[in-house]
């Protein structure tokens, strides 16, 4: 199951929205064939296994697949995989976790069953889980699996007092949150970040530069359209805003430089913790994320402001914060979150610590909501 | 030598002013005596470990001796330690690193030399040398090594707005920084913690609880001679008050409770970075810290507020920072360190991470300066 899972994770995100899956099929304590997800359209890790295992002429009959994953049990883009397994006369497969996909969820389980399959899960289920939790997550509630990137100094301050910010951290982190703008389905934004920095959120990776494909999908929150036609983040991949008010003619301009739009307005009367700092009608973030579910994002990776990112996480919309804590002090400047005053120590939001690890000569810090 | 580092460690900071010291007496290949630092005045750990063998009726003549530290060859305290090896008929010795104090510094090797034995060191110097860091740092520079604790929420508040700030951190991150004072030689603190939370910095700590002798003196900055006659922090232990202004009325009161007081004022010509608030004379906090090296302490635990923190950062006296990060997001409140505003992130004061550790819920970094 091990190597399993480390044959899922040469799945590239390629493979989103469906989940990275690997199999390996074993008889005898010999390894027959291994296979792992491919882009989505294409082959299930399963039978990539199955394929792997006859082109090196062994025979699968009465073996035992390990897998990080139900197998499929619908068509799909693809064929069940349950079905692959079974015409292929395994004898029991090994699974990590039950698929939370509502159209397998134990189908997959059962119709190996029905087939006198012998079936285990629970392997690693953790493990399993892990790498694919935006998938899960869709699945369980519809909504992506939301992640919050933020870069600080050591004294919490992500920006002097005079605005400058760049660079807090060094190349290395830069170059990891670069890697994990790869694996989300789509990045976020806010208008003040794309006014004050004019990013172009791509991912400039050694190993996906040339992959224009790999570049996810950029949403912006831009609630009073203010997005400048000539903003960077048109350059690469598509682009969709989020809008609370209508202009025609502000549309059509962003329209023409490839924009997709949405407007999608909140319910003043229904917010009163909303951070937002101007009295205009804001996007509905709740309304956004689940909008993004919708559209099969797993993972969606923020890299906003302190006022978006902290009306996302005032929103309950933010899964987990990844958090670079450069070792430097900075005194005085921007805070990271803009969130309301509290009273009461007993009010503050607790996560927890997922995991720590230094990258570069920053702390890289995953902390869960 | 590993086991001699481990043996280096039981010594209490009782040792203090002395380095803790481990030694093993091998002779082929079998542990003939170990022994490590008594409380000061008493056996060093050469003295010990040929104490136990010769309680085991071991005979140590022609044997090695691994020991943390170059021997000593000075008659302090107590006899050389060089001069009980070579009486003892050892053919070798292997040091971790050699002794920074002026007084011995290579002298014990050569003496050891002289008497025909073979001397190498180096071996785990860099863990010898973190084992006894303030002696170390004491002996090159005549002060002490400072280590300054703060506890913070993720996103870098120490209280929120309306000052409440116990406790952001959990009981095992309290419980560790009383680890860390009671490795200490002396706890500074400045009048706006003792104003503002009366604190008795004490150990409580199962494993002292009894051992009064064991409570590190107290230091308070409190340059207006403000602190009150009935402050907590005079319960335990001894308490010295750095002023930097004189009033005799007080300053007997004072001393009626206990208190040694120590008139600094700073030259307020040499001084135009100070980020304490008032404009009245301020403590010289560098020859503060001088004077407490001059008292032998070799390492300082500094538990203050934002500005005296600030104010001694500036001032280029703090070695590292020991910060306690509790996974909860504050939003607003009080920042860490109060540091002169900047214009560029050139100017940026840089640390470097030393270790990152996981205490409780807490994240706890050690970033040296």
């Amino acid at each position: 199951m091990r190597l399993a899972l480390e044959l899922a994770s040469r799945a590239t995100m390629a493979t989103s929205p469906n989940p990275k899956v690997g199999c390996v099929l074993v008889k005898d304590g010999v390894i027959l064939g291994q296979g792992w997800t491919q882009p989505v359209g294409q082959a299930h890790a399963e039978v990539m296994a199955l394929r792997d295992a006859a082109a090196q002429g062994h025979k699968v009959f009465g073996a035992t697949a390990y897998v990080t994953l139900e197998p499929c049990s619908h068509f799909g883009r693809t064929p069940p995989c349950a079905n692959a397994l079974i015409d292929a006369g395994l004898v029991r497969v090994v699974a990590a976790i039950e698929d939370a996909n509502p159209q397998v969820a134990g189908r997959g389980f059962a119709m190996l069953r029905d087939a006198g399959i012998s079936v285990e899960h629970g392997l690693f289920a953790l493990e399993a889980r892990e790498m694919n939790i935006g998938f899960f997550k869709r699945m369980e509630t519809g909504r992506p699996w939301v992640r919050l990137k933020m870069a600080a100094s050591l004294d919490g301050f992500t920006a002097l007092p005079n605005g400058q910010s760049q660079w807090i951290t060094d190349g290395a982190a830069r170059e990891d949150g670069h890697r994990w703008r790869a694996r989300a389905d789509a990045i976020l934004t806010g208008i003040g970040t794309v006014l004050a920095d004019d990013p172009q959120l791509s991912i400039r990776l050694p190993e996906v530069d040339s992959v224009q494909s790999h570049q996810p999908r950029k949403v912006i929150v831009d609630s009073q359209l203010r997005t400048p036609v000539a903003a960077k983040i048109f350059r690469t991949g598509s682009t969709t805003i989020y809008h609370a008010v209508s202009d025609e003619a502000r549309e059509a301009a962003l329209k023409a430089v490839g924009a997709q739009l949405h407007c999608m307005p909140e319910n003043k009367l229904e917010n009163t913790s909303d951070t937002r700092s101007d009295k205009k009608v804001q996007v509905d973030l709740t309304a956004l994320i689940t909008a993004l579910g919708s559209e099969q994002v797993n993972e969606l990776h923020v890299e906003a402001g302190a006022k978006l990112s902290g009306a996302l996480i005032q929103a309950g919309c933010v899964d987990e914060l990844l958090l670079y804590m450069a070792p430097k002090l900075m005194g005085q400047g921007a805070s990271m979150f803009a969130l309301p005053e509290l009273q009461s120590l007993d009010e503050v939001r607790s996560l927890r610590i997922h995991q720590v690890t230094q990258v570069g000569e920053a702390i890289r810090i995953l902390a869960r909501l």
